[in-house]
């Protein structure tokens, strides 16, 4: 007799964007042939630049012809090629990581939902509240949390570290002793980006417990003061206690393309488990449940961390980043409260009037059209916050924002 | 303090394809120059066909401009293009599905890896033995057994069902209450096709027991005879009990591009879940760990399902049994015990001379420079026995062929 695993069942809700989707669904078929300016998901718009898409043409064609065919590669952990490419990458933050350090994957969402499973059951869970949704949900669907507590939105046994006004949207470490910390910078939802000070406290909290810090940088390339760190290992010690996490998907414009990497220190050491052990235990995790990132994809990818492919995704960041200033500049010009949006493609504002975030975004899909992302779909804490995102063609996001001043003038 | 997940030391023994690499890596840096003849992995290598390339070109076009780019999908289970094309692909043989019963995916390995996931930790798993390694490694990952017997070859507390020549290398259900049965048809490594007799015996197995048959029928286009089953779903009542994975991998020749989907019928129901309920878990599933398949393999996809499509990928499925039978002739011709290879591309042969099967592994590598599978790298019941595998350039295919009658010549 099959039985189910029965943690699925204390996830609290829909995953956020999927109840998104069922929501502006609904508001569609209600009123037919009104456009809505969507900055919800964080989707990219704009198409793939020429040497990305003359890396994924010649991928493909390598497949059409029997003397340049391959099948699967000789382990699921990325191509030498693409492995290279990433190891250039990093020498720009002087950041110098072995081949075997680096895992070529799909994306950074499976990475940040899969990477807990080789660490025990035991380990005690800390996340930035808010944060994207898949820390939590995996931890709850590995057995790492009690039920989920409706009165706090928290599930038991994870620890929440509030990120607010108050804190700069970075948190301290907590009191309680925490194994398993996801940072995310770029933060998303909040748009904060950590200093090298503040990831400086944690890597001497991480290095003092043997406490791993799991390292989300999917938007670093969104960072333009060049003091901020784009990678954790620009700092010293991260090796030894920190995996990170990373994405083509905003940069490139690879959100449907799918394809990412992990970073795991062969010097990471966590309780009873020596150098090099945590390296492997990703390797062998990645060659049991993975068949490694596409073929095409990868030739893409490499393209993309090209000379070439680099200044154009430049152009990509550049023309997000622009949709940013606007949108920041134009709700503040609105008197709106806006956080984010310079150092990252993301503005985190504060919804007016004491509103509840998902009464915001009722109100804004039924009154703007515009469609955007309730903070507390991220967290408690993200209650009376709303996430606008930067993805999008300039002139959508120039109307959303001319849109959310006519509703305003209209209340 | 951080610890690790400790089920992967229960682990026995490299993943299989990874210490063949080993092997093989070491024979070459010893004897450079010499070309090995690799029918080992069961790696594709033909070219992609005509309408896959056209398909998967135009999947990379539609990125380069802007009216045509897409990102994220709506949700993770794949594109509706893609899975109407396996709606009807399934029509051939009299199987009706719902669209929201085909999950998408990145391949038939992470499917197979991954669907433990959603079923409690305290499930019972069956495997066949010998078995595509997978099956146990996650399920050991995961704490459904307990520690390796080097002695039985064996985890406890995972049931094997050998497959043997007394029982045609397909099971009966066994004594012992099981939960989770994982079955393979076209199977790997035996070759062994269920007939839908036995498949039948084992749905009404598991309907009285509320049992989960995992079916991994990625080799089904390899099966010619047409009173065998190409999917589970073929006989009655296996949609209130199967799952079925499958993939593009060996048919398409998408084994570096990664493309395969999971069947999770409405019907199915386990102990305390009702209909619906596993395929909402797998669809959340899906949606919390991963981001879809990539867009322009899904475009791939698509086109190798169309008629054209198809029957390019019949003349791919024709190659390789071609080779199959002049593996499966040329080792009978020498007198070797052969099975499978008429409705599978996998020949599985007996070990002459009683040798074990890393030493006729050894054997055949150093002597005939020819690379296979040792049988018992499947399971206990696999030792003995040695799997080789039809993909592969027919001249090679040949050539090995010829090379092991060479080589039982000087002996």
């Amino acid at each position: 007799m099959a039985t189910i695993n029965s943690n699925y069942d204390k996830l609290g809700g829909g995953y956020l964007f999927p109840e998104i989707g069922r929501r502006v669904r609904q508001f569609q078929a209600e009123h037919p042939g009104v456009k809505l300016l969507k900055l919800g998901i964080g989707n990219t718009t704009e198409a793939l630049t020429p040497a990305v898409i003359d890396g994924l043409l010649a991928g493909v064609e390598r497949l059409a012809h029997v003397e340049t065919y391959t099948g699967y590669a000789d382990d699921s952990t990325g191509e030498t090629e693409m492995k290279k490419a990433l190891q250039l990458f990093y020498r720009r933050f002087n950041v110098s990581l072995d081949l075997a350090e680096i895992f070529v994957s799909d994306g950074a969402k499976p990475d940040s939902g899969n990477i807990q499973s080789i660490f025990g059951i035991e380990n005690v869970v800390a996340v930035q509240d808010p944060a994207y949704p898949v820390y939590v949900d995996t931890n709850v669907i590995a057995g790492r949390s009690g039920a989920f507590d409706a009165r706090t939105g928290q599930y038991q046994g994870i620890i929440y570290m509030p990120c607010t006004q108050e804190n700069g949207f970075f948190p301290q470490p907590p009191e309680e002793k925490v194994d398993l910390i996801y940072l995310c910078s770029p933060n998303n939802p909040t748009g904060a980006v950590a200093t090298k000070e503040q990831l400086k406290i944690w890597i001497d909290y991480a290095r003092a417990r043997q406490s791993v810090i799991i390292f989300d940088a999917a938007y670093s390339a969104f960072i333009k003061d060049a003091t901020l760190p784009r990678s954790i290992y620009e700092l010293d010690g991260a090796k030894e206690c920190a995996i990170e996490i990373s994405s083509f998907s905003k940069v490139a414009g690879f959100t449907g393309v799918r394809l990412g990497w992990a970073v795991v220190p062969q010097a990471l050491v966590v309780e009873g488990a020596p150098a090099g052990k945590v390296n492997w235990l990703w390797a062998r995790r990645q060659n049991t449940f993975f068949n490694g990132a596409s073929n095409i994809v990868q030739a893409g990818g490499v393209a993309a961390l090209s000379d070439a492919g680099q200044k154009e995704c430049q152009g990509l960041v550049d023309y997000y980043m622009n949709n940013a200033r606007v949108i920041r500049e134009g709700l503040q010009n609105l008197d709106y409260i806006c956080y984010g949006g310079v150092n990252a493609p993301y503005i985190w504002m504060k919804t007016p009037h004491g509103l509840s975030s998902w009464e915001f975004f009722d109100l804004l899909l039924h009154d703007a059209h515009v469609v955007g992302t309730p903070g507390v779909g991220f967290g408690p804490s993200g209650e009376g916050y709303f996430r606008l995102s930067a993805f999008g063609h300039a002139a959508d996001i120039e109307q959303a924002v001319a849109s959310i001043r006519d509703h305003l003038k209209r209340q």
